[in-house]
């Protein structure tokens, strides 16, 4: 593997487990006032079109990324809808 | 352009200007108590790590997309470090 894919790989992973400690955190806390829900909302489209793409163009790991990030981000969109 | 590029490219477009609307809430407001460090650290991290790809691989998109997405998350995180 070269450096930049390694690096790549790293950053795709990363990428998709990072949104995890926030969505627990909100369900945790039922403190959701200070996220934006502008940001979390467009970022929630952002993964759901990524994954459309993932499926368009068959490519697996960005459908298997695409899948943990579109869950992370509904339970936090969720969290945030809910206790305002 | 085909239909997956064209979604890819929204996927990008709107993955990179999506935290500008929550940097800016927390420098608003000053509240950041919801956020998750953790998960705002592993972004930042990641954006980073994007930004390194993409000069190695010399990607001009990647390039940009992650310069303002690593200005968004550097923002973010230093609300989050200063307003506790």
């Amino acid at each position: 593997m070269t450096p930049s894919l390694a690096i790549g790989y790293l950053a795709a992973i990363m990428g998709t487990v990072c949104w995890i400690p926030q969505a627990v955190q909100v369900w945790r806390t039922r403190d959701t006032r200070s996220l934006s829900l502008m940001a979390n909302l467009m970022f929630l489209v952002t993964v759901i079109l990524w994954l459309i793409y993932g499926v368009m163009i068959l490519d697996v790991p960005l459908i298997v990324a695409n899948v943990v990030s579109t869950t992370a981000m509904i339970t936090i969109v969720a969290a945030k809808l809910k206790f305002k």
